[in-house]
């Protein structure tokens, strides 16, 4: 087999077998098929799209590519979740200790964040102490203890992806629903998930711009899901508004702890109970999501997810106490942005929202870039809020006060408020499994 | 600029401009560009094309990358040729000489052969003591002095070529029009050409299968050279069976000897006449075509041609008299494939034709591959003719036993007569200026 061949087969629009997807990701892992031979298959990927069996089959390669996590020692139906991510989106951190204090563990790798906002291990990091690497038994034996872990990706695992996405990122072929679809299924199935909850946003602070696209995306993970045997489901969700008030990996912490003591902003909660329910579903520990919505309200409501978020923080060594106390380290500088007249505050875009708290630190330009981790935006009002002339709209937090004039002048631009106080579409769209 | 936004321009459908398109060219050449970019942006190319302004600045970038060569000394109109390739496509040998007596100079660049059979260089090097490497002032001192010279590819001309089409050939990149016209036009606006004379060729025997495709890349030539302030004349002509009789390199060189005498094939000398009497129009030494046939002719009536074709061979280093004397190196073993049944030759499959005279010896399977010079095919029967049972339609020239024995089975397969003897479709298509 020539890998030339391969290329202009896709490229002429004929499907790929099993075996030529084996031997095109194994060669690729194993260095056999260079960097550009890969990126000109992409590109031909790009135009000539995958049909379902070939996707599950490059999910299934890339999974194999490496590490593999064996969560069979956990007992029951280990189940995971995957946000394609967005601006303010801090679900995870909610969702681990809501869906674990309702009987489901929840052993989850989670990624560090690149552009926009910081990810989820970027805003565990900025609790004092937190440890956000641990051995694969110490990993494995806190989830049996306490039926909730989060640490970053270790080990070898989907060493295929890790060397696709690098290239696709420099080559043209991120936006390809079949290379996304397989990069996400892939790491959930090295993660030994056995039931795949999806979060999938569009709109203008998401990877994918229309509903249609996010459509079309979920409807192939699904699909491929179903094709290797693990029950996936996926939830539409509109991004077009950042995702509770805080962006910010400090901010978002915080945000987090008032939602598990009750005080978490509707558009947020409203996403976890619905991701959450598909969790608990999916782990076999209700028998439909309205029972999910209920259990996942009650740990709520019974400080029961909020005790469990303490204990997940000390045993991976964190300063529960000041996150408690909220003592953790937020910039030292906090810019007010005023409304100018009275009237209801018009939908930010949340992609420019996204690149405000970057540039006020709160993310990464390059994958080498240090996150200030204090730094962000806080929505003082959320679209469709009355606001009054000369209170705050936006507070800006920054550390650098080049980084925060800067910040100023883009904050500027993003906010308006109208006498129109029309209501805002719902987030969640639809669920697709 | 960065090259990623390049390729997403590209890959949606976006024309680059002059700018962009001379930033990816220099910046490829000198190393900035690594290659997975470049196949990347070549196969966005394949899917959209490029409008002629980019193709033309393309063509003009990679022109501009290395040497160029300065045809001014050799006063008048500096016309140069280029063959698609095809099998037993001998024309270049055939031209030079001819050209030259009617008092256009010829100073020509040519290439070796990869796959089918060898290249220009390639069959000049069958002749012994022929040096086909000369320094550019021999090269113009030769030229000035007998009006022809043909060298291969010397210097540091055109490199964004030379790499990117050694790229493309790895990375199912090679059959995108706008990337074939600019790699041929490149050339020859690099080795100084004013006028350029074309010859395309299609069907199954050269690089263009339809002639929709060959007329496709003919248009693109020719609207490239008249952008680029170069006449341009583009002759298409149909390859679905060899030019000649002879395939293999010492034996097209005789065939050449015996066309320059009067006695060459009836398909070689129209395809001449008619490429040759266009390089006389471009070289403003006739005032149309008719006029150039006429003075080719004369030409080969006279022994012009053929005086100085000996001359040039002899001022080359090589052993004029050798020709003459048809001395040439000739495979030691040659197997005649026999007619089963009387009838008219049916046609022949030019690209298997290739094939077998590759599998002899006569063609390049890898640029490292030796070529074993005086192996080949005679086509003692061509398509059309009436063969008696018994009698030879091929003539297979081997050195090495094993290869004979695989090219008679090949040759068994690709023969048949038929009492149909249709006339064969005209050779030349259509004249595109």
């Amino acid at each position: 087999m020539r890998m030339v061949d391969l290329i202009e087969k896709k490229r002429d629009g004929e499907p790929l077998t099993k075996q030529e997807i084996r031997f095109i990701i194994n060669g690729y892992v194993k260095g056999d098929i260079p960097d550009y031979q890969m990126s000109a298959w992409a590109m031909a990927v790009f135009f000539r799209g995958m049909s379902l069996e070939e996707t599950a089959e490059l999910t299934l390669s890339m999974a194999n590519s490496g590490d593999k996590l064996d969560l069979s020692t956990l007992g029951g139906r280990f189940v995971d979740k995957h946000s394609t991510g967005g601006v303010g989106d801090k679900t995870t951190l909610l969702l681990g200790p809501m869906v674990a204090a309702c009987g489901v563990p929840v052993a989850k790798m989670s990624g560090r964040g690149l552009g926009h906002t910081g990810g989820t291990i970027d805003k565990l990091s900025s609790i004092p102490g937190f440890r956000v690497e641990l051995e694969q038994d110490q990993f494995l034996s806190q989830v049996k203890k306490i039926g909730l872990a989060v640490i970053s990706q270790t080990g070898n695992l989907v060493p295929a992806d890790k060397k696709l996405y690098a290239l696709r990122d420099v080559t043209g072929t991120v936006s390809s629903i079949p290379l996304i679809a397989s990069s996400v299924m892939s790491k959930k199935i090295a993660a030994g998930a056995q039931g795949i909850v999806l979060d999938v946003k569009y709109g203008s602070g998401a990877f994918m711009k229309t509903v249609e696209d996010a459509r079309k995306l979920a409807r192939t993970m699904v699909d491929i899901g179903k094709a290797l045997g693990r029950q996936t489901i996926a939830v539409l969700s509109n991004m077009s508004q950042p995702l509770g008030r805080a962006v910010g990996n400090s901010l978002e912490v915080l945000e987090v702890a008032d939602a598990l003591q009750g005080k978490g902003p509707k558009d947020l909660m409203d996403v976890c109970f619905e991701l959450g329910a598909w969790m608990l579903v999916a782990g076999d520990s209700v028998a439909n999501v309205g029972e999910g919505k209920k259990c996942l309200r009650h740990s709520i409501e019974t400080g029961a997810a909020w005790k469990k978020f303490l204990a997940f923080v000390s045993e991976q060594g964190g300063d529960a106490e000041a996150v408690a106390s909220r003592r953790l380290n937020i910039a030292p500088w906090n810019l007010p942005i005023l409304a100018s007249e009275s009237g209801y505050v018009q939908p930010f875009d949340a992609h420019k929202i996204g690149i405000l708290a970057m540039t006020l630190g709160a993310g990464r330009v390059t994958k080498e870039s240090p996150i200030d981790l204090g730094t962000g935006v806080m929505l003082v009002k959320k679209a469709g809020e009355w606001v009054e002339a000369g209170e705050p709209i936006l507070e800006l937090y920054g550390s650098d006060k080049e980084k925060l004039a800067e910040g100023i002048l883009l904050a500027k631009e993003l906010v308006s408020v109208s006498s129109d106080g029309s209501e805002l579409p719902s987030l969640i769209d639809e669920v697709i499994q």
